[in-house]
């Protein structure tokens, strides 16, 4: 076991808690459980995909714990079940197998899982503990820290939610190991993000060691994982309920990303892919207004390709797009607000953009 | 317009908001709106026995600020509204109605459509602003004042839901002059609880201004209900989240009247009718265990008589009872929780009862 990566604490002024990451170190469960002082009953969320071995491990360390009853819940893997549906069944569950205010629920599995289970814990009885143990890429470096939570709604991803600070996030790259190809691809999206918008020399330092990376060497994957969970949960302190416009710069390359994955279909493009087309994207739009010189862009875009993800726009209706996008959550009075960069390693939240130039991007 | 009860400031750590209270004031909402800073539009949710006059002129007050547009989202009324399925029906209209993080949501309502409307408002895009307008005696003096929001599950009352400190509340004790009888006496059950765990004087000068009460005289309601309010938001202020014991006590009443209203089937009895037999099969048991003497539950009991209320147990099975109320979710490990007054004015959240003493209580 290796866990020099150690603890990342968030210091939230509400709640503290600490971020574990190591390679096998999901044995951990137990004692962060152990500190959070009684608790009644554990419920464990996941999917099919993650329950084995995964989810059924923790679910055994947490019953040597002192619990009056672990349960684990599994749902379908994949978008469609953050939905009211699937919500609605896990309250009801939760009900029946008698949780209370001292119950704690620990999702394990991705972004879906987290999103949802989260939700979940965020509302049932108005709020219970809830910890993280995200197992994709995308999970560990971006939708378990920051307390972000929610659901879909039919016209819209993310449309219903709460801010929820998990009690503990424990992250063991180790679970990487078994990822799909395209699912491990997928979450550097989100991982060469922060490079582009906060840290040039991560990003330089993807570059130099894609190779270890697509090869899911361990110690590379603790060191870019940790420094990750530390960029976002430093811009997460500043601005936890995204007011300031400093959270808001985690969502480069969203604003396009979003629209496509509406347009396509939940499910068509993973989120690290839509996000990977929608970062290109935005940053021939920083081009096009003089923000940036064309090599932002190609460095950009030549990482995205090494790390396997998409770069070029589908064959959308830009008009259609733009539509979707002025309904995004993050529109206000119908503006669209574009996080652009303005160098390899900072952004600016820029709000008035003419429709015309984003047009004339998305057309290309 | 008399507002000489005025402003109660409920100084939260964490907001701040004020409660007006006056008679013939629904104009307020103009300037409450205003001071609230940039807002994009207004949704007012309200049923459709307050649509009109109250909840249509609420909407045709806020049409005269600055508001790109003004919804009016009308549901049925009653608990059955409380439910995931009509969430979800608001959630849609408000993403359809081109809601965002600028809109305000407005409950012009009693308790139903104030927790309902809170809950989508909390939940809708992780939580927009929300101001409340409570049209019944029920949710003036009680659940309009502390942030509590949510619906129901089939399985249990108020089983979903979320924290959620208003951005303003406004209450026009006129619109009491219309509601029915019954619903107008219901209100009384949370009025003479606060008296019984809070306020001694406050309890007697209740016992005196009976008949102006039931008379609906304006200056006696703005005087209560303006005293209600107070001791809630300073209950509230000590404890928002309920982890000191001191909110418990606000449950007094609540343990034996929810499980009444869950057994009842939601609808049959009204809340505080609920809440009026709860108080004084809760103070019968607190006289069982020698906490007081007859004499403060007869006082009580006649009070609420007086108010129109019922104060007997329905013919339930005591067992059944009690099994309802182990699930209720301030029940923890099975353990049921019982607030019991020690005087006129002071109460106690006792953890440890004999479930012997309450089966006695039940059974009579």
């Amino acid at each position: 076991m290796n866990d020099s990566s150690g603890t990342v604490p968030v210091e939230l002024a509400e709640r503290a808690y600490d971020i574990t990451i190591g390679t096998d170190c999901l044995e951990k469960i137990g004692p962060i459980a152990d500190r959070m002082g009684r608790l009644s009953t554990a419920i464990v969320i996941t999917d099919e995909n993650v329950r084995n071995p995964h989810a059924h491990r923790v679910a055994e360390l947490l019953a040597k714990e002192d619990f009056a009853r672990v349960d684990l819940m599994v749902v379908d893997p994949g978008e469609p079940s953050k939905s009211i549906e699937v919500a609605a069944g896990l309250w009801e569950s939760l009900l029946e197998g008698e949780a209370d205010r001292g119950t704690i629920v620990v999702a394990v599995g991705g972004g879906v899982v987290g999103d949802l289970a989260g939700f979940v814990a965020a509302t049932y009885m108005r709020g219970v503990r809830f910890v993280q143990v995200p197992t994709s890429l995308l999970a560990q470096v971006d939708s378990s820290v920051g307390g972000k939570v929610g659901i879909n709604l039919p016209g819209g991803k993310n449309m219903v939610g709460a801010f929820l600070q998990p009690a503990a996030v424990l992250i063991d790259t180790a679970t990487l190991l078994t990822l799909p190809e395209r699912e491990y691809w997928s979450g550097f999206g989100e991982v060469v993000k922060y490079g582009v918008i906060l840290d040039g020399p991560f990003f330089a330092e993807l570059e130099s060691c894609c190779d270890a990376l697509l090869e899911r060497d361990p110690n590379c994957l603790e060191r870019i994982v940790a420094q990750c969970c530390r960029l976002k949960a430093q811009v997460v302190c500043e601005d936890e309920r995204e007011t300031s416009g400093r959270r808001a710069l985690l969502n480069y390359g969203h604003t396009i990303g979003h629209a496509i994955e509406t347009l396509a279909g939940y499910g068509t493009l993973l989120h690290g892919e839509a996000v990977s087309i929608g970062m290109v994207a935005a940053s021939r739009l920083a081009e096009r207004l003089g923000r940036i010189p064309e090599e932002v862009t190609r460095r950009q875009r030549d990482l995205l390709v090494k790390l396997g993800l998409p770069v070029d726009l589908p064959d959308f209706d830009p008009d259609e797009m733009i539509e979707v996008m002025k309904r995004d959550k993050k529109a206000a009075r119908g503006q669209v607000r574009f996080v652009l960069p303005s160098a390899l390693g900072q952004a600016e939240l820029v709000e008035s953009i003419d429709l015309e130039d984003v047009r004339a991007v998305l057309e290309k």
